[in-house]
């Protein structure tokens, strides 16, 4: 069977085993998408370049794609598109399968993911948690390993938040470079396509294909020097409140950056929680009501079938801000974003957590618009202020994703993706030999980068050997019964050097799952069957370096 | 045993191991350094930062390394530093810890690595080539293991070409960006301070402690929005004579970037190699004169002593070159850059072999200035045009490295490392259970950015089982009779793709060396000892969908 088609009928049996309807506005048959992703096969059996070939992706409702209902999430909207929205045929000419449109806030309206009429979008870690929104099914359905990339779009937060709350990567670029015709306008001024994947490398392969030079010239900036990433960070307490063990989290990620020789500059965070404020609270909003006002207005008097309540609240509200009030807000936002470019000219990116916090499904219920508007303290201004953002997962708390934001300024997103790329995840080995500090293999660690996390023992479950080569190598098998804890220790780093490391491993080595002391289990070095022949057993030593020294 | 210590202790061993004497110029003595790493360890466990901390490095010797004397390769010309140059000390404040200077072709006069009164530095993977030069020990100390970083020099691509030869990564960073302060000039304006590195991401870490904003504005050019990278790419047939199968090597890695999805630009070559042609055969050579040549009158004088013949000839007869030459020169120059940046006006970089060849220490004996001559084809034009540069390995012919530069505009230096980070070598993985095409675990491989490289079978050393795991999953078991060859995959993917799927490896899978039938081995599933009990031999079926099918 072909990459593709079994990508495809993978993908199929996922929907079904996760059971998430919500995810989905529109899911395509399973037939006609296994015929399309046959052709893509024979293309690529054909010698064709198809660089996403056997990726599968999603694409927000209120994005075109052809033979598809387009309805942002209202029913009642609905419109069969003539063509895909550009962006989805850019993933399509470049081999990439659509699945179907996804879920929304609706007329993305709102970061939280439960404002649509096809149901709240749960959370793809914690169910009575938000997914976060507006892009709340295309979020989801990368996150459930659904597809491997999803498109959103962001006005104030929308394919940021709902990246952070799932674990997974959202790309905001610099307004422009991805075309928005074929979207329905949420503020069509500032709205961005976004996109989201698993990893930073699959969000930025995606992105390069999703954009072209923008019909506006590309400001000249002064080049960049080569030398430390300069980040700019605010002072916790501009942060306001966040959720219990937010901050630490935040100051743990400033250190990893600052570990790997960052320069951590002070920065005044008020223009941009100033003009965060705005967008909802000011006179912005009325953009909303330009793009599909008149529609709800008249879908109300017609009883309102299909709408959700919070969202035509907000747009229809919106009909009697004056124009004068939008004069007086865009003159305070230009002087904001002013003072906001100033304090960002010292850095080449703004570091900040994407959301303040994370509320459950019961939270958000409770003050539809309270919570929302405390979501997008952090995202509300980058669009506003002309800003390109990378969202990243920066590890956990309580269990639950944290994610981080770089900001900065348009068309820096590729060096937003650069300096996002030293927060990825590092991973752990774990080492019993040769490999342990100070023993003669250590330096190949070193040399990958590799750091030392803690010393500790293997979970009592395991034979020690003394392998027969030249020299002796230590070689640790796990048993059902009289297994001893073996001396250990546990090193990070990048997964780049840990498959280096794999790529130079000899026979009779092999590296696999280590359980530790602690319960937790790591990659670490164990041995092949075959290398145990004529090997001592030395599990009585308890570790290597004290079976060296009374050998 | 501290990290840094037994580093240091391992490069001595090193050092011993591989005999070549010639690398060095001045090693300090090993009690020495070994103390400096000692606190160096000492220091990083008080709490300090220290981001180099276990590195070790050499430098040059015509770079100032503070206790050992600057020679050029000339003993006559020794003077005592009386402080690092800024290069060094930089990279001793980020923890690094020198062992010494490196030989170089006298007065940094040569790509060739032969010019030295301390012996022609042999190359390091065919001791019967050149290493390249000027830089000759620094590349060949870091290609052996010796240390992990090395700096050079590169005026006309002493930076470049021993990083080619001895496959390994040089960085020549924008003129400027590296101070040259503590440096014996070759040609003052344009000579530039390199780095040598096993891999990209080391290269790039340490310049990143070795760059700081040069003292000339930094030029103001249009940002790059996202997209597929542009490549410049000269017609073959302007490239003159390579070696035998260095065309077809070239013509591959233009293929690999356009695999990437990058956008091949044709481009003429003829003003890159034309400037080239100049550096020794018009007036610039002048400025080498200018450096050393009235030592070297008076060193000839006085009998020439410990003189390279070739150098000393080729300074010497620079002096008689007139002025108004060089205003002739100038006028040349300046016409053929802004040809040359018009030719990239419209790339990201230029695609070039790093040299045209790779002579045998004999050949180079034969011919001393042809040879040389010859190799600068590529690299001369680059400080001349006032670009930057990255060289880094692509492969091998017939056994010996194969490497290639990218060139941009100054101050691009990070974008050509990131350009250059899509040529690393991919690693290969042999699969043979459910991660076959069409298995149910496949998906994840392609998710990974894996593509099948090949199907085959494993040596015929294996017995193969059935674990009695929840799904069944494969037991391969290399054995030293009764084998048999097991069908497999062999896919290639990035290394930080296999890192990854190894760190959520779950027990009792693990990733070992396996052995194929044509005699290679390479990375691949094996199992862990203890999986075996309870499990099913079906080395008869020959493989796992064979299993699969007639279970």
């Amino acid at each position: 069977m072909s990459s593709t088609v079994s990508r495809v009928r993978a993908a199929y049996a996922r929907i079904e085993a996760v059971d998430r309807p919500e995810i989905w506005i529109d899911l395509r048959p399973r037939a006609e998408v296994e015929a399309e992703a046959r052709a893509i096969d024979e293309r690529v059996a054909a010698g064709e370049h198809l660089p996403l070939a056997g990726r599968l992706f999603a694409a927000k409702g209120n994005i075109d794609v052809h033979g598809l209902p387009t309805t942002a999430g209202c029913p009642a909207y609905a419109y069969e598109p003539r063509a895909d929205a550009p962006a989805v045929a850019r993933l399509r000419a470049a081999g990439a399968v659509a699945l179907g449109t996804t879920n929304l806030d609706q007329f993305a309206t709102g970061l939280v993911g439960t404002r649509s009429p096809h149901g709240a979008v749960r959370n793809a870690i914690d169910p009575t948690r938000i997914s976060g929104g507006s892009s709340s099914g295309s979020a989801v359905a990368v996150a459930l390993g659904i597809v491997d990339l999803a498109l959103g779009t962001d006005t104030a937060g929308s394919g940021r938040i709902p990246a952070a709350f799932n674990g997974i990567v959202g790309l905001k670029p610099t307004r422009g470079l991805v075309p928005t015709a074929g979207v329905v306008p949420a503020c069509a001024s500032i709205d961005c396509v976004t996109v989201f994947a698993r990893t930073l490398p699959e969000a930025e392969q995606a992105l390069s294909y999703l954009a072209a030079p923008p019909d506006r010239p590309l400001p000249a900036l002064p080049q960049r020097a080569p030398g430390p990433w300069r980040i700019a960070v605010p002072p916790l307490d501009q942060l306001g409140e966040l959720d219990e063990g937010w901050a630490e989290a935040y100051e743990e990620t400033v250190s990893r950056l600052a570990a790997t020789g960052a320069l951590i500059r002070p920065i005044d965070l008020t223009p941009f929680t100033e003009a965060a404020a705005m967008l909802y609270e000011g006179a912005f909003v009325a953009e909303r009501y330009t793009a599909v006002g008149p529609f709800i207005d008249k879908l109300i008097s017609s009883g309102g079938e299909g709408l959700d309540p919070t969202v035509a609240g907000i747009i229809t509200r919106a009909r009697d801000i004056p124009a004068h009030r939008l004069f007086t807000d865009q003159e305070r936002l230009a002087a904001l974003r002013t003072r906001a470019l100033a304090e960002l000219a010292d850095a080449d990116a703004l570091l900040l957590p994407t959301a303040p916090g994370h509320p459950t499904l019961a939270e958000v219920a409770a003050d539809p618009l309270g919570a929302n508007a405390r979501l997008g303290r952090f995202t509300n201004s980058t669009n506003l202020f002309d800003l390109a953002a990378v969202a990243v997962p920066a590890g956990e708390v309580h269990g639950l994703p944290f994610g981080v934001m770089l900001i900065g300024p348009a068309f820096t997103d590729d060096r937003l993706a650069t300096i996002a790329r030293t927060l990825e995840p590092r991973v752990s080995l774990a080492v019993v030999g040769a490999h342990l500090t100070g023993q003669p293999l250590n330096p190949q660690l070193l040399a990958l980068g590799a750091v030392l996390e803690r010393t500790t023992t293997t979970a009592p479950a395991y034979r020690f050997y003394a392998l027969p080569t030249t020299p002796p190598k230590p070689g640790l098998v796990h048993v059902d019964e009289d297994g001893a804890a073996i001396e250990a220790e546990v090193w990070t780093l990048p997964p780049e050097g840990l498959g280096r490391l794999l790529a130079t491993l000899p026979r009779p080595m092999t590296l696999g799952n280590v359980e530790l002391a602690d319960g937790t289990s790591t990659p670490g070095f164990l041995c092949e069957p075959s290398a145990l022949t004529g090997a001592e057993d030395i599990t009585r030593y308890g570790g290597w370096r004290n079976f060296l020294s009374q050998e």
